[in-house]
């Protein structure tokens, strides 16, 4: 009754930005990632019949409130869909996402937390049902199955059967590279969760976002098969400014853009007059990341790492999906 | 046949922003501005029996090219309407807005030539005839016919004759007082022509924009009537904001934002926390336009005046329509 995971974040190049039921946690749109190597959570979570409630140790602490009700919300849906609903777990995990870096650690923290306690639990799971019941923990953290590039296919019945990621490459398919620009930054005053309910509430654009995802998405897969990494950045970056376009729209408007967020944004476009391909993505937060090749990550590094509001560049590789220790 | 008009510039607050009509300059949304006090153009034409052609002055320089262009392919306008299409004229222009102040001078230049040579040729027109025929040359200048908040109605009919500007209150309703704030700036990259055309043929988030402008125009015109700063400021914010957000979906995408534009966009959402009523609009490039009442006018210009990136700061009051000399 015992197991340890692990998952890596994963950065979306096709933004999820928008939910259809905020319970079964179905998107509005199809999302397309890129899973990174080394920006982890590891879980181990212990099913004892001794307990009388679960318990969440977090990088050595003990956690309560509401991160603690997440975990066992979740575990909640495991013990279910196991039959086992009097039956808690001792849950610890090290994250070594680092809080800042604007990744998503609910990610790599569902993904690693779904794949534990299911083998726990002593399910037997294929991926696709692995990453439907991920989903249901942190929606984004459903494509953290899988290496490389995945897709979460939005899906279509309300019940949300139809809604899990799909690997479109492993990560050793393609070399591609992700480099986390940390700007100084003001705290995030709009979680992603209540930044997307707003959007979808109150934006005129949010149709128009939406309506142009199938397009981004088709375009974009021929690009990750072919390794075109100008088709790929261009549709990447057109992405992020739409789904960032949206909030510009809602009622009050609201955006994650810091004025450094904007300076890198241009900095990265001028790289390209230069000859070197970058191209960004900027999640629900100020951080800009850039999408290249290895081979440019030195000189990528060295033009933005002196700019006074960069305080650190982490540098991605693509990564692989679950591992059981 | 010799008349002198002068114009102000204005500042839209519900933005023009798309053309359904490119040769006729018909818009695809109703868009309603505030005519500013003291940037103005002043000009005199003279229809001469012995002109074999126009000629343009402007600031004491004679004119060629594209601009002269423009100014003839006008004056064609005025001469058909009049019948005297072998009538030449000598224009005199003369342009006291800054060019780097980002106001559409070209408003205040349509608006003057358009007064001054149909009184020139002999037309008796009422201001909405005016109105009309100064639209053709630029579609803004058809509200600096107007003092004080102006609304250019889109109209509905392919001729254009239903699509002129009315005013909706004079400047002495309301001193409402407009900044302009000024960036140290790149060069514009794309004209506002180039972007408004580009994003009505490409950008998802086209229909969103003109859908979402009747509710704008309504309550912003309530707003004005009862001289409510928070309602006209707050929906003035959030249609430029929706207006650059129609940029972010384009393809390729584009925006006239710099980092020191988000800057001052922050600066000033700061200073409504801590209680001075102050909102901003952005036109088609990187300057920051301020909109407050005049008490805070001192207070307002302290708060922006140190910052690095602000080159120089213009208040405006509002100001009168046209104006014969």
């Amino acid at each position: 009754m015992k197991a340890t995971a692990r998952a890596n974040v994963n950065i979306a190049l096709i933004k999820y930005w928008g939910k259809r039921d905020e319970e079964l946690i179905l998107p509005t749109n199809n999302s397309l990632s890129l899973t990174l190597d080394g920006l982890y959570t590891t879980t181990t979570v212990h099913f004892e019949n001794h307990l009388t409630k679960d318990v969440f140790y977090l990088n050595n602490e003990q956690i309560v409130g509401t991160a603690y009700k997440r975990v066992t919300s979740f575990l909640d849906i495991i013990r279910q869909k196991a039959n086992k609903e009097n039956l808690y777990a001792k849950v610890v995990s090290t994250n070594e996402v680092p809080t800042a870096a604007g990744f998503a650690s609910s990610a790599s923290g569902f993904a690693a937390l779904a794949a534990a306690s299911t083998r726990a639990i002593g399910l037997h799971l294929t991926d696709k049902e692995l990453s439907r019941i991920t989903r249901r923990g942190s929606g984004s953290a459903c494509r953290s199955i899988y290496g490389g590039f995945a897709e979460w296919q939005m899906g279509s019945h309300p019940d949300g059967t139809d809604s899990y990621a799909v690997q479109i490459a492993p990560q050793n398919h393609w070399d591609l590279c992700v480099a986390a620009v940390i700007l100084s930054a003001n705290k995030k005053k709009l979680s992603s969760r209540e930044g997307m309910r707003r959007t979808v509430e109150t934006s005129p654009f949010f149709t128009g976002w939406t309506n142009s995802i199938p397009r981004d998405l088709k375009q974009i897969k021929s690009g990750i098969l072919a390794r075109d990494i100008e088709k790929v950045g261009e549709i990447s970056e057109a992405n992020c400014l739409k789904m960032h376009a949206t909030m510009l729209g809602a009622k009050p408007p609201f955006t994650y853009w810091q004025d450094s967020t904007l300076a890198v944004m241009h900095k990265i476009q001028m790289m390209r007059k230069d000859g070197i391909p970058a191209y960004f993505t900027i999640d629900a937060g100020p951080n800009v990341k850039v999408i290249y090749e290895p081979e440019y990550e030195e000189e990528i590094r060295e033009r933005l790492k002196h700019l006074s509001y960069v305080e650190e560049i982490i540098c991605c590789r693509a990564g692989s999906g679950i591992t059981y220790l």
